[in-house]
């Protein structure tokens, strides 16, 4: 427990090394690494308050830059800000943040700013289980507004938005001409619609674009009981319009907390994920068990084929897993 | 197991009596009823090729009507035919199924008919379950094609596409011209859009609708390798189109069968059941582990006020379950 004392003292310093270290801890394939994260985690105890917005959008609309505007200003309001990703294609393994060094120049250098990439992961499931230990840690660690990023288009966006309390989606004006650019369900999840690039030669198009998406929005029931999604433009590249966004997301937080829909979805959120992280790990152990592992290969098979039914494969499964003869290997 | 041999002889031998049995001992909430259930399937085998057939819609498009009028169709083609209901809200307890003999007055007199209302649950993924279940009982005693049909609007709808081979989602013209009426997601589901009621005064906003969602599909993406969803007109009452719609359904499955995407598509729901219900025991276990429920208050309320990561809290619950002291109660 020498380590986690350590960790846990230079974390509470501020000190960015015991930070990175934790992180890769709770990233960790093997299990007494993850199990030293988590009693760091414990040790911190409760974080102050924060704030914690998804940011989703197709490629190329710009959410780097945005970043990089929005990060610029939420440091400027006296916070400190934390970067996550989530990329389950991405093949970066723990430590290696040249990417996203390079994608955000300016905050990868501020003291105020954290930046880490996506945890390497071969399924959404388990990215997102690393991120939201991830994001327990910096929040600990002081930083008081986590940007959580989704690169590509998928299900990443509902997982954001799962462990956020505000969801901003960015769309360029070329995508925003043509609603198809984008997954309809991920217009619903959000609380800000950002059409950025709204400068030169595309300043039109961005005018176009945010009326077709506020129409839109008018068409969807609302999210939230105490907001109603907007949409607003900008151009991150010249840091227009973003001071304004950052400001609707304060008057966000406020009413929501207000209303206390804020907190209610918070403790809806941390419920999801204790029952999502017991279920993650109890069918680990149970796909890692001898006995299943041996009848699985057939079992599985017999079920997809169709002369087996499910429930009745499943019942062998558990069975075999309860009886507990060879521990898992 | 004298139980089980006569119910396996009775269902073979095409008895109403020992099916509707095994029905409601798959459906019962006692673990040994269930387990006489899963013993009769397991001796059954693998039914002869069958449809599975999901019929969704908003309150009033005439999803009985249509089913009516569709299972008349289905049994002059030579086929038996079931049908199930998927309604979590339902409060009926197994065996009473008058609300269905006189929504279906035709169909529930037919001896190739066997109509099965919802299983009473509380939770849409045990009423799913228990869906599932009856599913393979009447495909195994010989009925060949299934309509699942759902009741309200909702998750039901998703839970339906997730066990059938075909979503037709019925609309009525007055539903028609207003997009809100039904969740997006929904539409995207659908294989088959059918604009009910086009008849009488309606017939011409049935047409405008028919072409609105015709529109509205093309947007999407396609569901299918093999097919692009159709949008087609009828009026259930008169039995006006429905032939056509049975027709199309045929040709629907053997596109599907032809191309490999049906088999593809069955085993890929299989497995998905096979992992749903496994997680579904393993979780019953957990939380009726004496331990478990005895830690569990404290961990959830710690966890939805912020002060314990879900990670932590999570691991505690797994342990305590796999110290296994103090078997289930």
């Amino acid at each position: 427990m020498a380590d986690v004392d350590a960790l846990v003292a230079g974390i509470r310093a501020g000190a960015r090394r015991p930070l990175a270290r934790a992180i890769t801890l709770a990233e960790s394939t093997r299990e007494d690494h993850r199990a030293v994260a988590r009693e760091v985690l414990a040790r911190l105890g409760k974080p102050r308050d924060t704030l914690r917005i998804a940011v989703s959008g197709v490629p190329g609309a710009g959410k780097s830059t945005f970043i990089e505007s929005l990060g610029a200003h939420v440091i400027a309001s006296g916070h400190q800000v934390a970067v996550l990703t989530i990329d389950p294609s991405s093949a970066i393994s723990g430590g290696s943040i040249l990417g996203d060094k390079t994608r955000m120049a300016t905050l990868s250098k501020s003291p105020e700013a954290y930046i880490r990439p996506s945890a390497a992961g071969e399924t959404l499931g388990g990215v997102a289980r690393r991120t939201r230990d991830t994001m327990a840690l910096v929040e600990a660690a002081g930083f008081d507004v986590v940007i959580v990023e989704t690169v590509g288009v998928g299900q990443s966006e509902t997982t954001a938005a799962s462990m956020t309390d505000l969801f901003t989606l960015v769309l360029a004006p070329a995508a925003g001409d043509d609603l198809q650019g984008i997954k309809r369900g991920i217009v619903e999840l959000a609380d800000l619609v950002l059409i950025n690039k709204a400068d030169g030669d595309l300043k039109a198009a961005a005018g176009r674009a945010a009326s077709d998406y506020a129409n839109a929005q008018r068409l969807l029931r609302p999210r939230r009981e105490s907001w109603s999604a907007r949409v607003v433009q900008c151009s991150a590249l010249h840091d227009d319009g973003v001071a304004d966004i950052w400001n609707a997301m304060r008057e966000y937080r406020s009413l929501m907390i207000d209303s206390g829909e804020y907190e209610k979805n918070r403790s809806l959120q941390a419920r999801h994920w204790l029952w999502q992280e017991t279920t993650d790990k109890l069918v680990d152990l149970l796909k890692g068990h001898t006995q299943v592992k041996a009848e699985l290969p057939a079992l599985e098979s017999a079920v997809e084929s169709g002369s087996l039914a499910p429930s009745v494969a499943a019942d062998q499964l558990v069975k075999a897993f309860m009886n507990m003869t060879g521990e898992s290997s």
